[in-house]
């Protein structure tokens, strides 16, 4: 029996998540399909905004570095995330991209592990995991060198050469997702420490970090955490490695004292050492604000209602467009992350003709169409119509029309 | 003849930069003397913000990346920053923070010398600045080593072990400047190269990198550029090195083709290559409405104003409270950026009362107070009336109340 759009829409009325969508701003006629890339814009963030711009910045000024708590600012958001990610609060700080964040805690793991000159991870990473571990590789004067094996291979190539296993733990192209106790297990094992890039994972299904024993982690605040385009990002160090893990970028906000501007670095103690220069508080505040629309969300809901989304769309793609699209995710939902990915040779065309519908996905070089089922404002009626939306570009092939030949710069 | 009130009114009558006072909000009752720690709020921030937040992020969702041409941020705020900074417009990009831009920098040059092992600097630089080469050099298994020389020595120090000479244009606690045609000049006849921070100089004072012949630079959004707290901050690389210099930060924004995911970095071409993450465009809003409020204005007329503010400042503090604060910044204008620096061994108690009067400078320790003359917004009466209040907590020795003597983290 294929859903029908009512069966949808009672499941949408039996939603115990249904109240969050009320804590978004989603464009009229809009599915958003894309919360995976950048969450959409959650209702607080703008008064949020408008009360540290006008009332912080403009009548505080400096003084708001105390009087508004400016200053802490990446330890209470860290502390935030840590719930979602299985992690206590004073073992995450917000701070820096992602890309920055990797460099510190990838390096800070190496240097932990200084007679070991491998750092393992898999091709096909999200690019700037790679480009990132290569340049640190480059920085090393090749002391350290990037190796890279295929995801099955990983368990059998962690061996004692290796200094540090980076993944991403849920794939951003296939969204599938890798069994982070288990790797992290057997990086153990063999002497080996773990950095888990939780870009496409926190807020997107539980993530466990202490259960599994991870070391280090980074991860986005622009996705399925809507602080706005290019959010800041954040860091986890496990508590036993805070006060040994030392950051290659010793900026004065991770120094004990760096209010007494004295001229030695001093690295604070605990995670705020990994903190660098000064952070921007404007955009501090909108992540603020994206977090809490996770406020009272229970993040077992979230994963089961991600995972019946994602089953919906598969199944109603199947049925109505049967052969059409190649499934490019696991087709099991316990191995995939938020998303599902379909390929299609002529997948940058149909995703244009399908945002022109309304129906916002992206595309992932060279031929995969990417659908993010975000479940705080996700309804199973949205999955229903997008699905129609695809169907209607389908029939009638507009995609071919020659409008849709050129790729943008971001797609 | 010290100056009077109504002298500075008829001063202020005749300034050719008053115009710009309107572009800010200053609250009522403060005399804003800090802007070269936090620049004020500019009136059309809050207008930009609600339109990146409402209209670019909440309606137009992940395609302003296009279409509200987030992705080049970076480049367009960079190139009205290199009109302030004597540049080239593609020589420079607004990115990332000091500390992180300084470590790219310092990184890339030392790596253009590499046969060399010295980062020359001089002791008392912005503490950031010292800890990020320490940081650098720890990173380099020691091949790199920071020297400190004092300001005096410099010239004499360089020579052909140096691979990068790193200083601050204006010096953060005095204001001294140093001669940078003249260091950069030395530092190339014995082969080394140049970062220069231009935190406390741009915007403050003409600054002309190409007519020096400088290497590397780095700067600050968030003081005289007005781009709110914490806002991305600068680098700038010279054309003839844009396409050798190397980042260690090596993220996919550098990349020279971000959106097509290979696996292998691949710098983009010119200083593109020296952006990393994702970045906030929250703050690259904020920031570019700050540079907003340089528009039309002639950096020449600014760098006579804040001298004569400066000179101001001077001649009323030494007329009417002689002999009780010892001038820490150099007498000569010609030497100093724009800040005027006074030593007390109660600074701090000092400034506090003062804050409390409505006259916000601030306190570096052990025994500094900083009063900042920032052209745009800044009146001669101003000054005149900051004095006064100045001389009030003289007066009645308030500030030996055992309530300042405590200090607060951020000062």
């Amino acid at each position: 029996m294929i859903p029908t759009r009512a069966d949808c829409l009672a499941l949408d009325v039996a939603d115990p998540l249904a109240f969050a969508r009320e804590r978004f701003t989603v464009p009229d006629g809009i599915i958003y399909l894309d919360g995976n890339s950048l969450g959409p814009l959650p209702k607080a963030t703008a008064e949020r905004l408008r009360r540290t711009v006008e009332e912080e910045w403009g009548q505080g000024l400096i003084r708001s570095w105390n009087e508004a708590d400016w200053i802490n600012a990446p330890a209470r958001l860290g502390a935030k995330i840590a719930r979602l990610i299985g992690a206590r609060p004073h073992e995450v700080v917000a701070a820096d991209s992602t890309s920055v964040n990797l460099y510190k805690l990838a390096a800070a793991a190496a240097a932990l592990r200084p007679e070991r000159s491998v750092i393992l991870t898999e091709p096909g990473n999200f690019p700037t995991d790679l480009y990132v571990l290569q340049g640190l590789a480059e920085q090393s004067g090749h002391k350290l060198r990037m190796r890279t094996v295929v995801r099955d291979a990983l368990m059998g190539a962690l061996d004692s050469e290796v200094a540090v296993l980076v993944l991403t733990h849920v794939h951003y192209k296939s969204g599938a997702v890798h069994d982070m106790a288990a790797l992290t297990a057997r990086a153990h094992e063999v002497g080996a420490l773990t950095v888990w890039d939780l870009s496409h994972s926190t807020g997107a299904l539980p993530v466990e970090l202490n259960a599994a024993g991870a070391d280090f982690a980074v991860g986005c605040g622009y996705k399925y955490l809507n602080g706005g385009p290019g959010a800041p990002a954040f860091l986890y160090v496990a508590e036993r490695w805070a006060d040994a893990a030392r950051s290659p970028l010793s900026g004065w906000m991770g120094h004990a004292a760096p209010f007494e501007f004295v001229d030695d670095y001093q690295p604070a103690s605990g995670v705020a050492r990994m903190l660098c220069g000064t952070p921007s508080i404007l955009a501090m505040a909108a992540l603020e604000a994206g977090l809490a629309t996770f406020d009272g969300v229970d993040m077992a809901q979230v994963r089961a209602k991600s995972a019946a989304l994602s089953e919906l769309f598969i199944a109603l793609v199947e049925a109505k467009l049967p052969g059409v699209f190649e499934l490019a995710s696991p087709r099991e939902p316990a191995l995939r992350g938020s998303q599902v990915s379909l390929a299609h040779p002529h997948g940058y065309a149909i995703m244009s003709a399908l945002i022109e519908t309304g129906v916002i996905g992206d595309f992932r070089a060279p031929d995969i169409l990417r659908f993010g089922f975000t479940p705080l404002y996700t309804r199973y009626v949205d999955v229903f119509d997008a699905v129609e939306r695809l169907c209607a570009v389908m029939a009638d092939r507009r995609f071919e029309h020659p409008r849709y030949a050129e790729r943008a710069a971001v797609t």
